[in-house]
Parts: C-alpha cells; structure tokens; sequence
C-alpha cells in the first residue's frame, strides 16, 4: 500500500468515545484497508490529563491545538464535547483544509452554520453522524436516501437516559426518584442528570435533525422543551388503561413552510413503532410523503457505538480527502420556527375533580370555550378521590393553554394534574 | 440552470414503481433541483402495452433496447423486474455507459456479480437500494455508515405479505388461509402467492443483504429456504404463550469466515425489537461488533415507497455522473457458505404424546443421544389431547433433525408438529 493511501487521523479528545475510536482504527484497521484502500494511522491523541495516556504511544499531548496544526496529521476527529474549546479547535481544523468528524451534539446544534460555512470554505468535509443519535445512522438516510423525497415529520426518542427511565416507570411502576437513581447506578445517567432529564440534551439533538430533515437553520433555543420530571407513576398507568406508553419525543413539523421543533413527554399508542423502543435505546421515526413511514432504531449513546458512527464518518472523509472532494454540506435556508401557541396535538389532561352532578357539565364547558374538542373521557374513582382523564382531538396549543388556564380556576376542580400531548395517531 | 446539470432520465417499465418514479421527478424536481443543482428530467420511458401509456408524454415506446441506447438518454431506471429481458437491457445500459437504478432483487440475486463486474469495467453506477427492502434505507447505513465496524449477524422481516398474514394469525387468530385470503383482497399477495408464502422473494432479499453486509458472493439458490405455509394458529398461539411471536426472518450469520444465510419461520422474543414490527412492514436488525443493535424499519413494496428509495439512487448517480465518478461496486469476496446443517439454532417444537408415565423421559433421552440440551418444557391437555412443547439450548441443525427422526419413531409420540427455530435470545 502506498503512501498517499495512509490517512493520519488525530483525534482530540480520549474519554470514552476518543478511546474507543482509536481501539477500533487498531481492531479494523487492515480489514478496512482492504476493502477501501485507505489505510487509517492514529498519528496524534490529544488528552487532558497525559498521566492518563496510554504507555508505548508516542502520539499523546495535552496540546490540543498542536495536534490541528500539526502537518502530520490529515484528519481531525473532534471527540471533546462542549463548546469550549472544541469550536475554536473545530475551525482552527478547517482553517488548515483539514476534513473534521465530530460528535459533539452541542457545538453542532449551536454552531453548526457556521461551521458549515467554514467547510465550505475550505472545501473539506465536516462530518457529524455520532452527533445526531450515536450509532444510529440518520445523516446519510436523510440526505440521500430521502433526497427524491418529502419529509413531513420526524419522531424522535433520542436521549437514552429518558428512555430508561421511563421504562422502567411503565415496566416495573418504579417512581421518577426510584428510575433515576437505578440510571445513575448503571452508569446511564450524570450525578447531575438536568441536561437529560430536563431535555437540553434532546433539544440539541432535535436541532440537529429539524436541519438535516428539512434544509434549514435550526438552533437548540429555537427548541420548545419539556423534560420528564413532571411525568408521574400515576400519569404512566393512566396511559397505559388509554392504550398508550409515555415516551420523551422530539417532535419536528414541517408545516406550511415553517418548522415546528419541540421535545416533551408524550403519550404514543401503544402498537406506533416507537411504542416499543425500550431502556436506553434511541430510535427516530421519519415520515416521507412518497417512502412512507420509516424507523431507525439502535444505541444512542456509549463509546463504542458512537466511536462506529464517527469512523464510518472518518472512512468517508478520508476517501474525499484522497479524491480530492468533499461530500458538500447541507445548504441551510431560513425558515420561520413556528412559536409553540401556534403549534397542534392531541393531548392528555388528568383533572382531580368532587364527584357531584355537574362537574363534567362545567368541565365540557371550558374546553368547547376555548374550541378544543374532547375525543375520550374516562372517569376514575369517586367521591373524594374521583379523578377525570380526557384525551382531546387535535387543537392548537394556546387554545388549550387557555383551557388548562380556565379549568384551574373552576371550584369542583381540586387540581389540575400533568398536560401531556398525544402524538402518533392523529384524530 | 445550464445544459450540464441536466440530466435525462429513461425508465424501463411503467408499473405502480415506473409510474411511481415518473410522478415524483416531476412532484419534486424543482426541489432536488435547488437542493442538488441537478435537474431530472424524464426522456422516455419504456411500457409493455403502448396503449396503458400516459397521454401528452412523446417518450413512451414498447421498445426497451431503444431507451438504453438512446443517445438522449443519460441514466437508465430498471423497474420491470425478473431476470429476462431485464438483465440484458441492464447490461446494455451499463456498456454504453449509463448508469443504472434498479429496483430488480431477482436480477441481483441472481447477477448481483456479473452485473457489477461489468458496471465496474465502464466505470459507472450500479444502484439498487429500491431492491433489497423497498423504501428502508439499508445499503448506505451498511456500507458506508458501518465501514469501520464489524457486522456479526442480520436478522431481517423483508417479505410484508407474510409478515402480513402471521400478523392476522398472532392477533385475530386466523388460520393460514384465512390471513391468505385477506391479504389477497388487499392485494398484498398475488393470486399465485407461492414466491412469498414460500419464502423465494425474502431467499433473493437476503442473498443480496448477505453480499452487502458481508462483501461475500452469495446467490438465492445458496439460501436455505422454509415458508410459512406449515405454521399453524396453534404454533403461533404456543409461542405466544412461551413469550415468542412468530415471524418469517431472513437469517445471514458470519462464521469464521463462512456465511450462513437462511429464511424460515422463526420464533422471536416479544420483547425482540423485530418482534413488534406489524402487518405489511419490514425491518432489518443488525448487530455490529462495536455499534450494537441497530433496526432499520419500513414499507418493503409498493409503488410509492419503491420509488422513492429509487429516486435517492438516481439523485446520486446522477451527480457521480456530472462529476465524472461512480460510487464504487462492492467488492465481492468468495467465502463458503456453510449448509444448513452445520447451522446452530434454538429450537421449538410440539409433540403429541400420549400421556403415560414414562413418555418424557424416552423423548428427553432421544434429544440427549443427540446432544440437543431442552431449555423448557410445557405439557399441556392430558390423556389422548397431550402435548409436549419443548424449547431446546442452542444446537446443530443436524443433531436437531436426527433428533427429530428419532422422535417419530418414538411408540408413545403420535405426532411430531412444525420444528421451529427461535431466534434473537440465544441460550
């Protein structure tokens, strides 16, 4: 093998994901070189802490930026994370005409435009697909795949940690508290589990996706987010007597032009492909006006699931770099996001109630004020404990905002319990 | 938009898929155009039956060699499907240089090689997403998505007729020919339904996921083949009851360095990700060594669908044309396929017994002669009604049936029910 067919990869960054590329450049490297004719070099690491450096590699540094500017190396893998200094490391990369493969999911919901920008620039590749859902390949799919098509919707479960404890709430009738705890022992969820569970993590994705899908600039703030800790064992098995399970879904919405992003708990029926997307694994569901439904399921988070989607990503840029090409980056217009107020779902509302004649009568009233129509009542219990759980036809958002609104004020209304949207089997 | 960007387009056949394609390039040609900068164009199009073609349109002709050699004809779309005149037309098409679409999974079943030789030898494209699961996106994910990961196994539902009916038997409890009959009148099978219910189709779908995955040579006669016509309401309502659905899967193992490539009815876990995939849809499942569990899920037939995975193609070989390059074939190595009985699975299976003291222990000690270990054992009904239903550790094919040969000669068992293999929980 010549030579210009060696591709010399740095790699910044060596936690899970770092480590795990390297691990897997040494385990395929000569298969992959047989069957691409690119023969794939850790040339540089850049590490933290070097004391954690593996011994008998000489590549290791706690230089970051050296490893960029390096002229030995061709090809820089962005395994970091964060914004800081990983965006300055990322362009300064680019700047340099080398091809970038990242899988930081902030940086690109953030800054991918610009990002974007600088690639084209350089006529390099930028490559993100361990961003997106980890080992699930979405990018290609998308942008090829689809490319003769319409995407419609996107359905997203794509955070692993939301998943599994919803899971386990549904599965074993474990409390949030209970859940959680178990996903922090299992290594699934951070000591501090706000950015899953209060869906800043889904939200980046999100952005990501509403992009890719649909050709225009998302960022995450555009993202309306709701995260799980309002969802109750209680709402769970109420769910679950209706026919549903409660998922934590990024909902993207092309309507009219416009797009529509948002991540909350949701209830899906229970027979929707989503429906069974268990434990920690992610999973997006793609609407195409001509392909129909589509799902693409598998492990959205871990080192070496996400270290496959970035070498995959690396084999591509370094077949460009070596043909001179690059694979072109998505062309971003403006949309405008539609606001939440202005955005339509069923949904589902539990309402502690006194159990006398009339209740349901002012109850009816409130939501046929404000035009949201009600699918399915179901009362549980009596006397004092008598609870009304109502699933709605499809309305807007603010309308039944309003609604919630008015119905707390009601005086045989004794609390108004969690909103959750329907989604998947539209009415 | 200049002359060069144009690219025209002969579609051969002008089924639900030709006339499929034909509507979305005119539907959303002036999006891939702005999306791309590459305008499709459709210059003729190739009809059995003059008198079925559309109005207004001066392309048609019922003459397919003229569409391949028309000098005005840049890309070459095969939806007619089987192997003659398709293959010819196909590598008319690839010697006068044309790329070539396909939506022909007999043609790659049986030619795969051939046909990529010689697109390799005029060095253009040879796509054919839109044959191996309809609308699912499976060959990018595959090849380029997993290239620096190791594949291990696929499991594959790639057959929607009978996936269809043992959907009908597992959830209404129909017989066989009732859920036949039902997916006739939808048109989800063929009067003639024996390519399905026999497995032929899902054989040619998983001899070319087998060359794709695992860069072998393998044909749908090296398939091992059982379909589903021996499956009963009461195997599938057994297996419900030991937490298994019943599903027809296509089976495509590596081991070490050999392939093993199967498709019969097969019991999978309910909790399989595979296991919760309905009516008409197909799903692959793969495992990669480093990405884990991946799906991939959708509408395996059907003009629309068909077409739009079809579109995906043409859009990049029409862009590899413009740039002068081809998307590479896949390098197809030759390995030996291993015969089925070298093959290990689980195993179910039913007997009839009758129900005196001794008849478990003579059946336990026919599957110990042959080393074939049980997992579990369910009897149910007792006297002239008994049955034993029994699940077996993993085992070789061969010791399996020699075990079932023994069985039946067995005094006590009066009938041995349908062999079953259970897939995707291996013990």
């Amino acid at each position: 093998m010549d030579g210009n067919s060696t591709v010399r990869v740095g790699v910044l960054g060596y936690g899970n994901v770092g480590a795990a590329v390297v691990a897997l450049i040494g385990e395929n490297g000569d298969t992959i070189a047989a069957r691409t004719g690119l023969r794939l070099e850790v040339a540089r690491v850049a590490v933290r802490d070097l004391s954690k450096a593996r011994t008998g590699f000489s590549g290791f540094t706690d230089d970051a930026a050296s490893v960029v500017t390096d002229p030995d190396v061709d090809l820089v893998v962005e395994v970091i994370g964060g914004i800081d200094p990983a965006k300055s490391l990322v362009l300064a990369a680019l700047e340099a005409g080398k091809p970038v493969v990242t899988a930081n999911k902030e940086l690109m919901a953030a800054y991918g435009a610009e990002l974007f920008d600088a690639a084209a620039k350089a006529g390099v590749d930028l490559l993100f697909e361990a961003a997106v859902a980890g080992a699930i390949p979405l990018i290609r799919p998308l942008r090829e795949s689809l490319a003769g098509d319409r995407i419609t919707r996107v359905l997203g479960i794509v955070n692993g940690t939301t998943n599994f404890i919803l899971t386990r709430m549904t599965e074993s009738g474990q409390t949030f508290a209970e859940a959680l705890a178990e996903a922090q022992s299992l290594g699934y969820a951070e000591r501090d589990p706000t950015a899953d569970v209060e869906g800043h993590d889904a939200a980046a994705k999100a952005s990501i996706i509403a992009s890719l899908a649909f050709g225009v600039r998302v960022v995450a703030s555009d993202v309306y987010r709701e995260g799980i800790t309002g969802v109750s064992a209680d709402d769970i098995r109420m769910a679950g007597r209706l026919g549903y399970v409660v998922k934590l879904l990024a909902v993207i919405d092309a309507v009219n032009g416009e797009v529509a992003v948002r991540v909350h708990p949701t209830m899906v029926p229970a027979a929707h492909p989503l429906a069974s997307v268990r434990e920690a694994f992610n999973a997006v569901f793609v609407e195409g006006a001509a392909a129909g439904e589509l799902m693409f399921y598998g492990r959205g988070a871990g080192g070496r699931p996400t270290a496959s989607a970035a070498l995959g990503d690396v084999i591509d840029a370094a077949a460009n770099l070596r043909q001179g090409t690059s694979a072109g980056v998505p062309g971003l217009a403006s949309a405008r996001i539609r606001p939440m107020d202005e955005v339509r779902s069923q949904y589902y509302l539990s309402l502690d109630v006194a159990d006398l004649p009339g209740v349901l009568e002012q109850v009816a009233a409130a939501f046929a004020r404000h035009l949201v129509s009600i699918v399915q009542v179901l009362q549980v219990g009596m006397g004092q404990e008598a609870r009304l759980v109502l699933v709605t036809h499809t309305a807007y958002e603010r309308d039944m905002q309003a609604t919630v609104a008015e119905l707390r004020d009601l005086d045989h209304v004794d609390r108004v319990g969690t909103l959750l949207r329907v989604i998947g089997g539209e009415q």
